[in-house]
């Protein structure tokens, strides 16, 4: 490998870190687009201490469970505590051996950045989830475990060249619709099931919608997801390959268009209005559904497989509401059924679609799903009877803002009268 | 040309395809931030599903009419439906022939993402100009004819290597000053003519203001549209060229800051006020005017243009008011009035000015606006007489989101009532 | 150098270049959301206005104030107005010398806008300090002269080569926690001793919290300044030397992660609250500490700092209150606290660290401390003298949205009523 596309192969790799970096924005304001003005800081809040948290926890713990090294195998490894420079490594990338460590396609530091950024965010999705009635300290908590131990674990499964990556039919998952997107989703699920729906959603009446207080937010959520997105899934090549980065490129963006045509049309039938937060979903689901086979499949199948995605979102946010599993913001509708469903199109469609592909698919399914489902429950479980997971009734009832931070999202104070002013002084 | 020079040029056209991307958020908030709180949630929408019927259309015809290959000229060609790798180009790559494809800078899959991005910029104009008023349905159909035929024929003129390419002095615009940017104020200008202003804005007792609800998500557009820009016209130079690029760049921010001073100097001397919505316009006419020639212009010249578009657009704004053309965002001011002034400058300034180039420009504005607003103006005619495109007053009044999609932007219900919690249950 | 390794360094200057742009947006945000609604558009025009004034008087004077080439050094040094590219180079890049331009990673035209973008950020950070009450014309000339000016000339001191770089121990300030972000901080401490604190502000009975009206903007602002800040360190590598920039990325992240932890906990142990806006506070304090060394540490010692950092921001709060010095955004304790801090602390962890460091360190502070306070204070107080700086006690009271713009930045404006409806016509 020459300098020159080390260097392409590094820089495109650094870039992609920036553009995943911002779908953490991206989480956030969708989030607070689609919670009720009273919890909009509690959401921020959480936004951005889990980026930090989950930065510092994968450069201690986190990047060594899942990424390991060679010598390993199986259901679990560790490599040690913290991060350094691998010795010998500045002075085979000075003299020009650029594979020296792994496929050589970028630096360590740039491996565990890139890595890192992707951790996060199954807490993210879990944090719009829980919204509007999970206690502030039992989440952080749930959310350092979630990243530390069961995200690398699952991880290193496949991506640490562990068990699933074994099989005969190696099990697939190009940028994580499994590994990332419903692991996010399963931790999900597990907090609604022990936290219980928000107060007044499910009434002897029926099930009463509680709309999103700003949806302009929602939708600049929706687009840095999006352009956060190319990063996730083109850097997921793991190189600045012309033809794979480029091809990546044009299926995520086309599933992501045909989730939106899926919902919009899924969703007019359904309800008929033209429902916005089912198209900013309906993107969304597409996105996840592809990012399992962002690199197997053509273009017309990249659509193909968006626009089911589009479709299923509207029934799932409705199969969720009968089973009375409140989700403020539809993250298990898109990151957890859109993740299971992205990853069985492999088996379906594309270069390695065919039944034992499927089983594989199905097996990576269940094993990550049952481990982290297990994981999550447990834990919330364990918080729920020690410290607490739910905000008291009052506490819900005036918003988390004032509860757990004493402030307002917005301010409403016009300008101050004269006389006011007077005696201010 | 060596792998590195390659994979660079490849990557640099991916990451403009990322940015002008992101102009799509620019647009959206924009146009949201300059309508009425009303009609929020319809803007948004048209902005999600104009993005997703473009890249859709795009891929399924556009792509073909505009780039049909090398072997074609004049008027109007197409290659068929849908896309597919050429034959035989992957193997060229991994040979290293990487001028197999075209210029050979990019791989095919590039080119097409690249353009798509484009593609759907002028539907996006046209839905500010048409906001507050239009049908949804309506301008939904048009988008798609619009972005399917008529911006791919008028692109092949001149980037499809057809007639407006072969003049004896070939028409010239760089990354689209009229190709995109005319061509979407076109569209704009046919629809206003054709929708009639928004209720109560040109009244007996003059013209009433309707000011933005949001002018935070206006700036917040404005700043997306220029960060996007530097994928727009960076990525134009369709390589990685290290000159080429980053004089582009230099001359894309200074007629933005150009714009931005020529129109805080004009709208304070003719209104007496710094108006903030003339500033935001000012930078996006001061971009758009540099579009055409951002490649041929010196700093000092690239000042002196964007400072003349800001110049313009208070001007061509009190102007459409006067003659009661009614356009929430000022999309005919920005794109159609400085489209064509930056289209023109390419034959007053920089290294191409000269009689010969500016007579090639005005036949290439002329042609380009005689097509493409007639096409526009006859579609919306035929909707008007057929489906209808425009709300009924009923609807206006009550706004473009609850008659469409039945859902309000904001919602203000801060914390609930106790009393009302407990009947919740 | 190859063609490739130089398109692939000139490259990521570009995208770096991109992403310092973006952090302007960043800015606008953060200062837009801390401010009270009745000065919105205020705020935001002035950071529409700091862009296009930054790049076209860094044009005309400020880059050959700063970088005036080699044949220099000392205290100031001028080398003409505007901007040209030098005769010669083109050739010497087609011919493949692309160290011809100094370092040779980069054009010209690609360092000219990188640095530009730089240029126009201290500016920025003054705006927030003096937010609410003072004069819009006065800001901007005051703007001008310190963009044009201060900023071009203690940066010469440095990165010009001039006489800081030339101590015997050369201070060092990787990418501006000096040069840029104190520099802002010393102009807004500046601003805010010479106008005064805002009315009803510090009171007979205390310290009135005068809180940010929109949170979700102030928390846009946080994420796009740390998207920003991986183009603000990792270009300042001036290459896009794999080892290097990757390195640069993980430092600066860890840090901004330790510096939301760091506030975090230092403001739940002073308040007793989860302050929002202190936790985005120290996220910016982090990123601005490492910013000095950030290719100086190890992820470990990264994360210390911004620790430390995120620790100082409640205390620095506090402390500026406390002696009466109002700063509506805690623009003086993120630049100019953890800007010094920053700087400090390449003399007391990293490769660099030890005594003779630690007291270059301290002499640069100092100087440029002293230099641009000067400046500032001079150039506020002749405004102050002349034309003034604060607006009337009727205009901060009305904000300054109406006094100065004569526009509001948000309209309720509901449904029309139907009766007003048809009187309109």
């Amino acid at each position: 490998m020459s300098e020159g596309v080390f260097t392409a192969n590094n820089l495109w790799i650094l870039v992609a870190t920036v553009l995943v970096f911002i779908m953490h924005l991206g989480f956030a304001s969708l989030e607070a687009g689609f919670v009720r003005k009273k919890n909009t800081v509690n959401i921020l809040f959480k936004n951005c201490m889990i980026i930090a948290i989950g930065l510092i926890t994968y450069y201690a713990v986190g990047y060594n469970l899942m990424y390991p090294g060679t010598n390993v195998g199986g259901w679990f490894a560790f490599s040690g505590f913290g991060l350094a420079f691998p010795e010998g490594l500045a002075e085979a990338y000075a003299n020009g051996n650029f594979e020296a460590y792994g496929d050589g396609g970028y630096t360590y530091w740039t491996e565990f950045i890139f890595q890192a950024m992707f951790a996060a965010t199954c807490a993210t999705i879990v944090s719009g989830a829980v919204a509007e009635r999970m206690k502030l300290n039992a989440f952080l908590v749930f959310a350092t475990l979630f990243v530390a131990i069961c995200y690398p674990i699952t991880g290193f499964w496949k991506w640490g060249l562990g068990w699933l990556n074994a099989l005969e039919v190696p099990f697939y998952d190009f940028a994580g619709s499994t590994l990332v997107h419903a692991v996010g989703g399963w931790g999900a699920l597990a907090g609604i099931i022990l936290l219980g729906a928000r107060k007044g959603k499910y009434t002897k009446n029926g099930i009463k919608p509680i709309p999103g207080h700003n949806l302009p937010l929602a939708a600049i959520g929706v687009f840095m997801l999006w352009f956060g997105w190319f990063g996730f899934n083109g850097g997921s090549v793991l190189s600045a390959d012309a033809v794979g980065v480029s091809l990546v490129f044009v299926t995520t963006c086309l599933a992501a268009a045909g989730g939106a045509i899926g919902a919009f049309f899924t969703s007019y039938a359904l309800f008929k209005s033209h429902d916005l937060s089912m198209v900013l979903n309906g993107i969304l689901g597409g996105l996840v559904g592809i990012t399992a086979g962002a690199d197997l499949m053509s273009p017309g199948e990249a659509i193909i497989i968006g626009a089911i995605a589009g479709v299923i979102i509207p029934f799932a946010v409705v199969f969720f509401d009968r089973i009375r599993l409140d989700d403020p913001v539809g993250a298990t509708s898109v990151h957890l059924v859109c993740g299971i469903w992205g990853t069985l199109a492999v088996g379906l469609f594309g270069s390695k679609a065919g039944l034992a592909q499927l089983l594989s698919q199905l097996t990576g399914t269940v094993a990550v799903g049952l481990f982290t489902f297990a994981f999550a429950f447990g834990v919330i479980y364990l918080l729920k009877i020690t410290m607490g997971i739910r905000v008291t009734e009052e506490e819900e009832m005036k918003g988390l803002d004032m509860a757990e931070h004493d402030m307002e999202a917005y301010q409403e104070s016009e300008a101050t009268p004269v006389y006011r002013m007077a005696m201010m002084d």
